[in-house]
């Protein structure tokens, strides 16, 4: 007489990871003429397509036997050094080669970091809101999780120094440049002190920086880590500037920590596509990457520019949004008391989606904020698409203004 | 007065994981002259490198803009249901598309399943030897392990059942396939009274089949999961028969599983690498695979056979080996008392290396045993690797001899 409703027992960890909305957004794709904002895709016209394809040809037929074999868990050494020298040439950032791991993207990266730091109960501290790639990686791991709000030059230090204070932090996560979801950066003032925060503390930071490269407004700042030393974990990726399907990322941490995330590198899947590396680095071996870079930075500069400025047009006035100097996304906050998950139903009525809020807080519901992505839709779409999100908005506020 | 000794706390579960021994064997593996049987490598002159390049071209310039784009979680679906109909066509086993969750090589099955059904302390059940990178990946989660011993014909079931009696098993892991390390299979009825020991007490049976289309000698016989339905999951990998370097492996479970698995990838790397995918797709659907499996099939066993030759002619007669009917490991038994660890000291003075029995064991050490690899070694390597692995045992033996 077994009453269990499933014959399978599940870890108590898989509990504690939400299902993402994302998975929601993803069921309604498939309409015709929908147009989506709320991917984080890069826009596919930036893809060197016939660079790697020249790439492939290449290393295939001097070195094949060697590229289609298995290879080391750290990853390609002369890719690690392209990185290392791209650090140096950037940012000043002095990073050894060895002090590099290749891994998926990003995201294998929360994975590494949290098996090999995160026992359950751990305290972690997240932005507010946060990217929610990160939540639902670090979530296995069962921690704590604690957030300080952001604000348009960066984290609110006085929330971050109060969790520090009152509880012991091991991780914090954050994404310094053009931050998921927001758009918002860090400014050099706030890196510093945020910096001197953890350090205090013996917190170590993942600072994430997919964007980095794509600045269009302003100048560059320094990543935290310059002032944190082996305390900060630098996290980089090629999907924004070469290509996401290849799922390749790094990171950058001091031998202490590398060590063992060779071990749970190893243990996960013992070696990044060892076939991808080569591709990419043949390609910034052979290309100007740079001069690429400099390409998308324009085009991504143009699409939020027509974004910002339909915005202007379509929202009300009561509807902030911020203005990004750089990245892939900006953030939609509606008057109090509207809800983005209601938004978004009534939204894909009118055929145009996003990520409303709510998956970027760790314990927040019906939030009135959104994220919009400007990258993968062109000049109609986003005219078009803001014009319905607009009229979207306009029916929620009326709908709120009958209730109150 | 900080007396710690790092200043990093790493979490608990990075101490059960055991420093692999196979990067004791790496740092060798650069001296000249060194023959090695020590790599799971296949042989790179089975790699189809002029196909891969050709599919990459196509693919490239048909569809280039969407290969190197995102993709979803699960994998490419022409992928998957190719997976399915080689099932059906092999074995008769009917598996949906949905069923299969395309993976970065069955060690991050290892990873997911793991994730997905493993608390502290959960008891798992393991061959003993079994694969190091199981032992290793599985770990992480800290289950309690249990292992039956391997025979010629397949695991000793009586150890089987007296461990399910005592124990409440969640998952047994097997490679009854030319199994890594031994090489032996498992026969007929040895699996199908190993399923119905399993079934009986509701135990996953995760089967890791990396070897099964490299059979050359005897008939194929089924899967164990065609006798457990939804209880067995299923590994397989395209490491074996196309290229390892790629990363391309998947899982085979049932729905109830596979939400639990596609959440785990998606917090673990969001994909598996799609350039890849899309060019091993089109590389199955332009070239008879099974006639290129059939030339590794053929160059294994030749290269199998002359190992066990040079064997015969240069190992002491007290040593047994397993007769492999496919796939890439035999397994070497030296008389007791002798450790195989002892013998790899000795081995690599005589500029020959391999893997020791040891870390294949949870918890022996000095075991007599070690694996040897024949796929990735030339004639002539093989013949005088061998000669002098024998010099190198005869030695061991009269040391031995002369201690005891």
């Amino acid at each position: 007489m077994n009453e269990k409703k499933t014959p399978f027992e599940f870890a108590d960890r898989m509990s504690n990871v939400k299902k993402s909305f994302i998975r929601e957004i993803f069921k309604v794709l498939g309409t015709p003429g929908i147009i989506s904002f709320s991917g984080g895709f890069p826009n596919p016209e930036s893809f060197p397509v016939a660079e790697i394809d020249e790439a492939v040809h290449k290393i295939l037929s001097e070195d094949g036997k060697n590229v289609l074999q298995y290879s080391s868990t750290e990853g390609y050494l002369p890719l690690r050094k392209l990185i290392a020298q791209r650090y140096l040439k950037r940012s000043g950032l002095v990073v050894q080669p060895e002090e590099i791991l290749i891994v998926n993207g990003s995201q294998q990266a929360f994975d590494l970091i949290g098996k090999i730091f995160l026992n359950k109960g751990d305290h972690v501290l997240l932005e507010r809101p946060a990217y929610l790639g990160a939540i639902q990686s670090l979530s296995i791991f069962e921690p704590t999780f604690h957030t300080a709000l952001l604000h348009e030059d960066g984290i609110d230090l006085e929330a971050v120094e109060n969790i520090l204070d009152a509880f012991p932090v091991k991780l914090m996560y954050s994404v310094p440049n053009f931050q998921n979801p927001t758009g918002i950066t860090y400014s050099a003032h706030n890196r510093k002190l945020l910096a001197r925060l953890l350090e205090e503390k013996g917190t170590i930071l993942i600072e994430d920086d997919p964007y980095g490269e794509l600045r269009f407004s302003k100048e560059d700042l320094p990543p935290i880590k310059t002032y944190l030393g082996d305390q900060g974990i630098l996290l980089g990726s090629f999907s924004k500037i070469v290509s996401p399907g290849m799922r390749m990322g790094w990171i950058v941490a001091t031998a202490e920590i590398m060590e063992k995330l060779i071990v749970a590198k190893q243990a996960s899947d013992l070696h990044s596509n060892y076939l991808a590396q080569r591709i990419i680095t043949q390609y910034l071996l052979d290309h100007d990457v740079e001069e690429h870079i400099a390409k998308i930075r324009s085009m991504y500069n143009d699409q939020c520019s027509m974004m910002l400025n339909a915005i202007d047009r379509y929202f009300p006035k009561e509807v902030k949004t911020t203005i990004p100097e750089g990245g892939m996304f900006m953030w939609v906050s509606l008057p109090d008391g509207c809800s983005s998950v209601e938004l978004f139903n009534i939204a894909k009525q009118e055929n145009v989606v996003f990520v409303p809020g709510d998956p970027f807080y760790v314990d927040e519901h019906d939030t009135p904020t959104l994220r919009l992505n400007y990258t993968n839709s062109s000049e109609a779409e986003i005219e078009e698409g803001i014009k319905r999100l607009g009229v979207s908005i306009a029916k929620l506020m009326e709908k709120a203004s009958k209730n109150s």
